[in-house]
């Protein structure tokens, strides 16, 4: 919905709705999968909208994009080769390459245009496209995950749309069961799981299906994100075996890497659950 | 702003807007300082709006009246003399009351209007006011500070609207230093703060201003707000004395009664500054 001035998305399922004061549609393009406009905002930089979703802002994208990506890589003890489904702004990929240890990062987005698009308007994202360890493809990640040679990945991260439509395979056991296939013993899923203030039930039932799929460990950490439903957001790490407590913080604390919200610190607190999450997250 | 089906607020200042999906307005009340409304929304119960700002929903007010009580009591040794001023919903009030030692809370709003009203529809934010030990004023608090016998208080909380309209007095020296002069060796001032995501430089004109009053320590602790702009807000302590470091971690362990969002945990994770906010309050 758009007046002469602002971008409002309304979200019908949490009864609330966000928007961003405007200057004007930059680009609007029809893919074969979907409609991207990239609108410009007087306070936000640029702002990416698929099929009617506010999917980022340049300016406060990387609080998503430091927690998909950052505390994952510090919990796993030494992650060589991460995949990436979704994603096609580039923006976690990126982050996944500030890490030296990363030897190889897959993208696999459905969608070239989200990607091309993120080039032309959010090129910061881009900046690590061309590092050597970086492979992009669009292809469809449920098949690339099925595909994937077993026990041959360290790291998935499932940078997705919300489960409905295109990504909602994303969310099931048989997909979860593709990646237990693919990791390494000890490797790690995380995935985007939207906002524990309204999303509780999906977040029980995305680590209740992680379960059934073989997983063995489940974490949830919010993180604010004004550009999402209630303006706080969480990614879900599940690990293929063992336990996930704790991370490497003195690797995190001793990073080489610039990071705007992320830090050892950050990280610890981000494991707190909220008394109400926490109890949510036990009513299973 | 709003439509058929939502009440929708734009804020100014961050080119950035929230709304809620309502049924319809049940009460207007112009009073002599404000006009309040009252929407019931589907999701998110009654709403108050005043002057057009949206101030608190049913749904997601115990974080703000959580985290505006909550730390600085277990951050004080031993608050027995709380003031609120402002916070004419209650909800502070409520939980202040929730701690045994509190002898005496006094709530100072300058609309009585506020309070019928959320007698009226937040019932649950105004089943402590009347306890024995609250006082409810309806009066200038800016004055009622000014007032204040010497060294007669434990606890200021400041929660009003945004620092424009009737609310500026309470964010300058003049209004700290009445506090400073109020408050007993070592009390704690709170106020609510703002995003730390948009407003970095009112946090840090605050705290300037605190110091200047005399206030010798600062922490701000950020918190998810959803019906706030960016859903991510923030309160600011400032101590009369001494340094604000830790809290009274097994008190808040063990506390008696429940709360939804705050814990021992969560308020240690909230004293972790994202790295941004960190070096945007350095920049003094």
């Amino acid at each position: 919905m758009t007046d002469a001035q602002w971008y409002t998305e309304q979200f019908e399922l949490s009864g609330s709705s966000i928007g961003f004061r405007v200057t004007g549609k930059l680009e609007e393009v029809q893919s074969p999968f979907q409609k991207i406009e990239i609108w410009d905002t007087t306070d936000w930089g640029k702002l990416m909208v698929i099929d009617g979703a506010i999917m980022l802002t340049s300016r406060d994208n990387f609080l998503y994009h430091e927690m998909m990506s950052h505390p994952v890589l510090f919990t796993h003890s030494n992650p060589k080769r991460v995949v990436i489904i979704g994603g096609g702004d580039c923006g976690t990929l990126r982050e996944v390459l500030k890490h030296k240890e990363v030897e190889h990062a897959v993208q696999c987005d459905i969608d070239e245009q989200v990607t091309r698009l993120a080039e032309k308007y959010f090129p910061e994202l881009c900046e690590s496209n061309g590092d050597p360890r970086a492979e992009l493809l669009w292809d469809d990640g449920i098949a690339y995950m099925r595909n994937c040679a077993p026990e041959s990945v360290d790291i998935v991260i499932v940078d997705s749309t919300d489960p409905v439509g295109p990504a909602e395979g994303l969310f099931n056991e048989a997909f979860y069961a593709s990646c237990v296939k693919a990791l390494r013993p000890g490797g790690i899923l995380v995935q985007q799981s939207e906002s524990p203030l309204v999303h509780l039930g999906l977040i029980r039932a995305m680590r209740h299906h992680m379960a059934a799929a073989g997983f063995s460990d489940f974490r949830t950490l919010p993180f604010p994100q004004p550009c999402y439903p209630t303006g706080w957001w969480s990614c879900t790490l599940a690990r293929k075996g063992g336990e996930l407590a704790g991370f490497r913080e003195r690797g995190a604390a001793s990073k080489t890497f610039p990071t705007r919200y992320y830090s050892a610190d950050v990280h610890r607190a981000a494991l707190v659950l909220p008394e109400f999450v926490k109890q949510g997250l036990r009513e299973e």
